[in-house]
């Protein structure tokens, strides 16, 4: 397949790596310079706009880091939609807000195209060894045609349902994940100052009803789990920020949809003050600090 | 083994039925005669006050409410302390506050007695079928001693630590329990209205950073997992009164141990609306109730 | 003064019928045309498009609903930067985030005029008794211009800095009165139930340390404050979905800010849970209900 | 008047030397030798008992730490109802919860007295200046008989209806406080950050609908006010650990009504936070700190 491939990012560098890889034919477009002679001397064509990026291609695929970027890239005098032909496909697997998915699908549209939004999760790691997860948001028609691809970047490929559906589920997935975290950091916290031992807790909640992905796989307190981000000094993993940009998504979301969030919204005040305190890089399970005697800073 | 047994409701007359089918012999007091009646023609002996079931035995287990029945059942005159011989270990399986354990152990000890904290997890369902868990605080000689008696009433039993750490086990695996749960009620009622399918959403999270007890196990949107309360009117289960009084426990342990709680004091909170709005009796999952339609009435 | 006047809603209509008053020439518009033909009985010009309402005049003022309304006035087609003189002034009186208004001063600057922020408080009662107040974020020297023509319509016209900072000093306001109000409806309720009589209590807190604007003036325990909407059955008043508004203008800066504003975006969630259940028209003192009996409805 | 009075700290002293100048005969105790000393040279009598200071005497007052205290001193062997005559009424004007004051009225009705709650506001100045507020629980007849003794110490002597309301309301009031100061503390960091000055925004916010006792007097931002202690580094003032317990006292108070109380329990963990990072002697003001560079730490 020939595929325009936009964003050579941590995430997308490698996702066009492993789709050379699978045998496409990639067009690349990035502003980053090392990041398109990477791709290049791996193979690819570069291309001096998304426009060119986008001419002559079956597919093309985005990965950049907010909606105005998605918006820019597509809607631009130099951008996709100037150099796309008619009936073909775009996928983002940015993560992006829903109401945002909807606006570009409707530009796609009147621009004789169609607008997939397929986040991913799995990490930079994930994007390396080619097991992604995409969560798709598109016709049962459109998903067939795409998931050969998107196979080629990621080993679970997941229909969400129309259009928008993936990033719903991406946000609200990282919404009970950003909660989780600081649930178990405040409980982990809690059980050492009254006087249990952190890695007897963390076993008696691994095997119990608190059970969860935050405490028996990435558990905050350091040590519980030896491959989790809190074992090797918050080094790694999934940077606070990215938690505070994805809670913010659901937030916002939810202020759209007229729909409260109660224990969301706490949480993105706590991970925003670990980033206002200078920890934004530290993995997200580093909120465990804001409930430790170093008191939050990194 | 000769063992008295105080506390005879939902979940203490199948235990110390399960003590009586492994052979044991029983000595039982509560003031409910109906719950004596019928322990005794299941064999048990019957007594008129706590002193008198703890005359002659060689264990004594309790499974109250609250601190406040577990201090009058054993200080009272009628009381514990007073019947029972010196060096008798003295079980207390109630869920209650970790300071009062210590006060308990202090009054044990000076009577000559070991006073054991051992609360269990997995219901009225566990405690007929005999596979609670049992979350024990004690010296890890004293543990060796109580295991094999608490093995006729539950699967796992878990040494926590020191006096005390049973308890601390117990609150802090149920803080994230509550938090988590209101979690994940959040995420699938925003995803709803945001227009994804809850069976998929659900399906997404269960396999993603997501995943948790709250979502793989005890779903609270209708229809995710077949045998949650949530699929059956939100009826039987873990109520909504007993996380509100166990969340109680944590937040009010953590202020004694100086510590913040953010998210367990607004679940706390969450819960508390739901139990002022009448639902304090259905399962702790129709907290999602308030972020739906109805408004959290049951 | 000839001034365009663009937006005449609640709040706008009244405020150019006081500039109408005063003296000045108007040139009108809205897409309401009844509101229109109102103000041409009263003596204004009515304009086809905000572009010609901006043509001839020397100063242009705006009221209008949100920032993307804002927007489209002023960058369309038929926009205002379309017809405006050179160094002729903009007055926005909208509420709108500090964000937009720097963009929107860097457009007008672009053009050749002068972008000012001036959002009011006082409601459509200090709208038509010319009692509002407006906080202007401008250059000295600018506040010193515009002062006169804002005093048509306004009593305290109140300079808070540079651009925005009138958008600034009313979202913060609005922040602690959102606050506030929850707050003493937490307590008021809380004192209800334990047995305090609610008029007693709103005159201890009202010569006391928690003495506010939301307790002295606005109580929203029904009767304690004889002209406050909650004795009115929450009539009237500032509506429950403009402070939920207002509330999410100032999370979304603080978000921007990466400032953290915990209490701010939990009473955000409380008025959103209030709307949610139908009760946005509402005064936003009827928040307590959410803590009385009748449990959040209307 | 020959009164008795238990507790002679900062508070207790102050309001004792002010008795005697009133021309009251005292009999007072304390544990604190050096403070029994300072009234025995004012001219009190010194007891060694609480039962000791309660005989032969018309009233008997306390002012102690918490509802563990007067618990003790008032049915201790050596306490207050055993050496009490009959009708002579106990004025308690300690802070603690509304169920204990309920319970010791109970005992004292027993041992034929009167208990009525009166705790104060105004602070150690208050105290020593004699102009404290008094906010008395007892009935319209009590009442009137304790009046004039209050008005030795204070110049408010304010009757908030039976037995247990002088509590009810200063912790609703208190609540009140700690939720206006947090979020007045939210409002001043944010517009710092968005660029206004805080003096002006103090300004605004003190004439305009924000406008609270904790914006107006006892501004968090330094400079906003002059006399506040903010403005002298945080000292003097009214403790965070004092706040954090009033706190405490209202969720608590609220959880045993099944109350929920939102705002409140958030606010305590952001004093908790203070408290556990080192700030607990500060003014309560200092919480603003959590929001600005600093992080909390004093």
């Amino acid at each position: 397949m020939k595929i325009g491939f936009i964003g050579l990012g941590n995430m997308g560098a490698p996702m066009a790596l492993n789709l050379l890889k699978a045998g496409h034919a990639l067009s690349v477009f990035d502003l980053n310079t090392q990041a398109l002679e990477t791709l290049k001397q791996a193979g690819a064509r570069t291309a001096k706009t998304p426009k060119e990026a986008s001419t002559d291609v079956e597919y093309v695929i985005t990965m950049l880091p907010a909606a105005a970027h998605v918006r820019a890239v597509l809607t631009g005098e130099e951008g996709i939609l100037a150099g796309i032909a008619k009936n073909i496909t775009i996928i983002d697997s940015s993560t992006i807000d829903p109401a945002s998915v909807k606006a570009f699908a409707d530009l796609a549209t009147q621009n004789g195209n169609t607008f997939v939004d397929a986040p991913v999760s799995g990490g930079t790691g994930g994007a390396t060894s080619g097991t992604l997860t995409f969560m798709v948001g598109s016709t049962a028609e459109t998903y067939e045609q795409v998931k050969p691809i998107l196979s080629a970047m990621g080993k679970n490929i997941v229909h969400c349902g129309d259009t928008s559906t993936g990033q719903v589920a991406k946000i609200c997935n990282n919404l009970v994940l950003g909660i989780t975290m600081a649930g178990v950091s405040e409980a982990m916290a809690l059980g050492e100052k009254l006087g249990i031992d952190p890695q007897v807790l963390g076993k008696i909640i691994n095997t119990s009803t608190g059970r969860c992905w935050s405490s028996d796989t990435y558990n905050p307190f350091p040590g519980v789990i030896d491959t989790a981000p809190s074992t090797r000094g918050y080094t790694g993993g999934f940077g606070t920020d990215l938690m505070l940009k994805d809670l913010g998504l659901a937030t916002d979301a939810a202020k759209l949809a007229r729909q409260p969030v109660y224990l969301g919204a706490l949480a993105q005040q706590l991970y925003q003050t670990m980033s206002t305190n200078g920890a934004g890089k530290l993995d997200f399970s580093a909120v465990i600090k804001l409930y430790r005697k170093d008191g939050g800073a990194s």
